[in-house]
């Protein structure tokens, strides 16, 4: 509820076309409804910078279709991540009987309907090794489809520096960097000791026992000597993605 | 802002002592004021059942008594936790130029101002072993100031099942037990299997090694064979007290 | 063996009629005899507020076939935990051929016989995300087989406060609330700050990288600002369940 | 080295005034050189955008000193972080030696020289409670030294939503975020269901037993609901406060 | 070598029957033979002590089967722990070939050929509940495997005191005790407070959540406020059994 | 109360020299007395075997005293651990005034009063650095304390095999081994594979880094490939001597 | 680009056979050329140290085959690591159709193409249990396939010492050691006492319980009582033979 | 007790000057005889490598004035490591008297006596801050001790990676490099990208939040995407430095 819709109320009151009790049930509600409203704008901000998302690790195929089916009557724009194969069989054909292509990037498992075609900007995505690509492209993909350009630069690990060196004329137009690495997580420090644009680091899950599942990337970046890097959770691609357009979108 | 007020203003809408406009400035921020309503009604709930709180570790002495002598000019109830004789002398001062008394709890370090002292029903504190008082007196104290009598029973660790067992005469008039111990912290499990009462598990810091600060108690108590256990962050013992206080009231 | 008891043995001892021998050995054995007989009465508890339950998981169909069985003719009312579909198809034959009916809730997996019809007091299940809904289900189910009325609201994650405010019309009305969340675990707190009633949160495993399965939900809860928090295991719908129901009842 | 150079040399080789010899000598060090020269485009960013930088915790003040005295000489723009009042006394003597003004924040122990008039953009620093202060007053005094403005709203704990709402009308100029938190760390997550900025967390050390020196704040912070939220190593104002003040730039 | 062989040797010297560059060269090795001599005295207290064990788990069927068939041709006495069905139906013909028998338990996994019968002593093996039974029976089986008499004591978990205390009339007769318990592990302080004998805690790795497969129950008998109870790693029965065996023959 | 005491009752009411509800008011509570009289039990058990013993870290100088006092006055036999020299003035002169010598061991903080001068049995305590002999020292005390003769070997760290091989003739001479590491924790394991009586290992806090005050050594003594080593909580030596003893007896 | 081949091109441009422009561009991206022809470097001391290796696990056959598919091209000299049967056949067709051989070592899953031949110095290789045999195989592999000669001594776990003693007349010849161990790791402590060479110790994944996979080995051997041991990863096998090797050639 | 010693004992049997009892008494003590030898042939090779060493922290200045006096007297060559000044002023009057001087390298602690001057080879030692400093000359001066030239090179974090490629004019002449550390940890990375020499990592415990006290920075080594790191125990820079003598020495 507006201030033009409170004050067309108050004036119904005072010409008596609106009984005091009336008007007293609508507005006792009223914090609820401006929150309603609010509600109503989150879901503005939300077309405009994130997307509708479902996580589909651990859903039944049916459970998500319903879900894809209402957000397909809705706003027609949303991502699935970490879907398989058959999860993109069945949101495709759904897509078609709404008149929507839903495409499918295989490494991630990512679908998207309804992408944001005008892009703006650039948001660069480091990639350490060739393992962590999959977590690289959910970030991509994500970023893309809110509206932003992107470009991946792949297998840049901190062992082998003039990649990394090379890769400055690509990552320097960027207004944002991605990192996503493994292992040991380094590489974020070093890309940071290049450039003064904003860092977002993601660890992966990539590695074997002192890994971890990427809690040593995580701490790792977490710790690094370049002051006031972003770190994502371990394998967030999507939470990356959409932090990078964001920024990006400034 | 309650019902009445807004029936008033409406009513003087109606009758044109007030203009649409200055109605519409009032009602427009009516959510947040309606929120800060819900502020006072949520301070007069805080006044029966949790009482106000600071919590003295780590702040300087001057800082607490500028927090209180606030609270003794508003409700002049709460309580004062983990502070030290100091704190107790300065507070002590402060309560008398305001003809309030401060009880101070010295093993516990609890400051209490202001207790409620019509007690009802009835909480009972069970404490593992003498290391373990000190947490068990923060509970026991703030379930006493909130209004709840009480009775504690000290140094009946698993180790001597006997004294246990002479203890069940006593806690079997409560509504609610809390349970206090460290170490292993297996006494909630052996206490829950004595009685259908609510249990209130706190771990305290107490023990060396793998006890690690109370890391081992707590999470012997979180996977009690005993179902329905609560369970408090360790050496929590005001928070036990409220909740026995709650539940102890419904 | 009580007062009455004791007396006529010793009465017994007094006329001639028992030997001081047999007494003697009637005598020695009292603490047990006693203890067996708080056992019986012990078993009274349990039957009036929580009910024997079977944790399936891991276990072989035909061991909880035979536990269930030996249960319908004891007392007949039961909770079957965490329960794939087969081993449903088998209790409720089994259940039929005693003349009871077997209930089963496929999101939680639990299987209830015998519940308790009366219903009274209200527990209000709140659950932070879809994913969440089989361990609140659980509690949701417990509670209500004891014998408490319930109602669940779901998806009222803290990203979106308005939906939680609204909620609050519904669970205002409940004596217990039963808060769960996996991933940050904030609920418990946001809830905690618009109710004064006791609140149990439960953490749930559902997450990925550093939710390590549950554990930062779980460490979140025991750290919630709000304070008498009761905590429950990771995924413990049923303890949550046992205990709503045991404040529920007071 | 910059190509202007590289031409002039080939040319006095092709001209004979240089011997193949000696531009050799010149040219094999190039890469170097380039880099030594990327160092010095480095510092030029780093004036620009991130202040030199002392950690002074565990440093001698004459250490201390030293290194402020070489920074006096070259740009005078430094910050010395986790400082105590006596080293403030050293290097405001030492700055007035230079015609200086160092500006010390005891709260968070920042001294600050040579901040940037020059204000512009808005970040706002949102804390939980009043313990979070110095962290926040550190992320807030860092934003401000490079040249944003900010704002620093206090004691908006999730335990009291009204107090979050009231904040909204502030936070919603900024262009990004800094939300500070200890214990449960839930407060980006309400947070960011409010607004579509950018949020920068940062977890503090602030709360005890399972608090576990800010690691539960910051594993909450890192597995939010709301997609997209950077994360800070735990106390890392001042990592927060660079992040902040970049993104403000963009 | 022992004392007599070396004898005879030393005396095949002196009566000429062998060179002295003969019996030096059996002699240079000495220490190597003694420690192999070692080793056959450290064979024999195995016969006496310790059986010769497979761990099964991991293994390939066929090297399991080598191994057990060098181990028929020495000391025909052995246990294989872990095992699954189709490793026993192997070694079951394999003994056959070899006149044994072996016996197979199949909730334990173990596999005993050529158990010593004649028992002595009495090792009680109390098990908290029905879960922990493999790890109880693979603790009991080795102990009696091993020469000592054995009685399994089973469902005496802390929640039930009385069952306990019962069970004390049976295990008060044992010279040690194995206590298996999983989920929080308090059973063996709550023996420990009933008996003077030396305890052997097993933590298991039943549970759920914050048990941490085991880890929960190994703390919890680790910090045992019982003074002096031995602790073995997570689902060790055998290690357990071999302990009590030892400190049985005492 | 022991079968006699309850036999003189019975004639008593028997002879009618004691009316029935007299004999009543004793007996109603005898399962308390009964548990009372397992106390006195347990007591001589302990006497017999486990000395009282009073944890004196973080304990107040008069508390100590106080406990001490009374158990002059009840047994005369206890031991004071972690204590430090002002502890031990104040109890020996309390010791005085009973007639009773305290006797002090500095290293390792204990204080004696009351020893079991009758030794017998023999247990070897193997101590890896000198940095472990605070716990190595604590543990023979208290087993020697108890009646067991006892015998401390230094310095047999697993660097130098010789040193341990030569400990050799001394310790095969013991009925129990307690073994005494910090660091890898490597010495039960290598102690174990030359001898086949019980092994007590004590992992202790010696150490930087990664071995975690000890728990590096605890899991290192847990996972030993040597069957059957008991293992007691980092640092304690306490429990390793009762239970050596209580072995040593059998 | 080396020296030479500059001096050329500096020669081109003095006798005009190269326009002053053409050399510039050139030489302006002679940083990137240089750290290119650092590359070149680089994989020739790769070619002389380290061999080219696929990590094959989680990899798909196809992509494994397209990657070994481009080293045949290069050098021809590669290791695929943790490669099942399968892998083996696809690598070993796809070699033939190169002329080149391919070997597989099935317990430790590695595929050897183009082995160095000619081998010199000496690494021995000593392997605690027999399930600790692939991460050995690994290390031996590795190091053989780069140059080393090598040794395994198989089954030499600490309980039985005269095993590894027998075994020192093999190892005393080598210039490295490699000691892989499990469980308690501690065979680098018992080996590192017995010789002056560098020891490269490397914990296994073998053991349950707190075992951890590996990580009590880890730490066990960085806590190891004899200086300067290095420690791998757990279960690095291939980083142990690439160390073993660069020092043995050294 | 050598062959030649041996065959003499044989031949006084043989020619009857010595009993088959006597001989026999004296063979069969051999074993610990030999390896009491070996502890003199082991004493030897530390004396040609490994240093005498006393890890100074927690032990008083009286116990280490022992063990130097006591090593001041067999070989005169000793390090003490983490030592307060007021151990120096003991520890140079104390050698004064041996007429040999000790040296003191304040950063470190470390007082080195009896220096191997004769240096050869050569170990370079990379430190990556200024706080990581003490732990750099603990290992520099190790090195330097036992007979390696040196070189250690400050400040070469990885966020400016030109100062690394700067260093590596330096650091390509070492047999060996040591790299230390703290924070992510991620300079062995970057340097293991740009030589071919062993390289020995060394995690220092310079950090805060999630750097633990080291162990972030050490899992980072661990994980190295470069094959081959050899890692330490956190800030163990005396291991460092004995290792890298060793294989300098090869």
């Amino acid at each position: 509820m507006n201030n033009s819709q409170i004050k067309k109320l108050l004036n119904s009151v005072k010409n008596g076309s609106m009984a005091v009790e009336d008007a007293l049930d609508v507005l006792k509600h009223l914090p609820y409804e401006n929150l309603a409203f609010a509600k109503v704008d989150h879901h503005r901000t939300i077309r405009q910078g994130v997307p509708e998302v479902i996580y589909a690790k651990g859903k039944e195929i049916n459970d998500i279709a319903a879900i894809a089916g209402s957000m397909l009557k809705k706003s027609g724009q949303f991502l699935i991540t970490r879907a398989a194969g058959d999860v993109y069989t069945k949101i495709n054909s759904l897509c078609r009987q709404h008149k929507k292509t839903a495409r499918f990037y295989e490494r991630s498992g990512i679908i998207a309907v309804g992408e944001n075609r005008k892009k703006s900007g650039m948001v660069a995505v480091l990639c350490a090794g060739t393992s962590d690509i999959p977590v690289a492209e959910e970030a991509m993909v994500t970023a893309s489809f809110l509206g932003s350009r992107t470009e991946m630069i792949n297998d840049v690990g901190v062992a082998g520096l003039h990649r990394i060196l090379d890769a400055k004329k690509i990552f320097s137009h960027a207004n944002v960097l991605i990192v996503v690495a493994g292992m040991e997580g380094a590489l974020p420090s070093v890309v940071g000791g290049m450039t003064d644009k904003p860092i977002i680091a993601v660890p992966t899950s990539v590695g074997y026992g002192t890994s971890f599942s990427g809690l040593t990337a995580l701490f790792s970046m977490l710790n690094s000597c370049v002051p006031g890097i972003a770190v994502m959770n371990i394998d967030n691609g999507f939470g990356a993605g959409v932090l990078a357009h964001k920024i990006n979108m400034l």
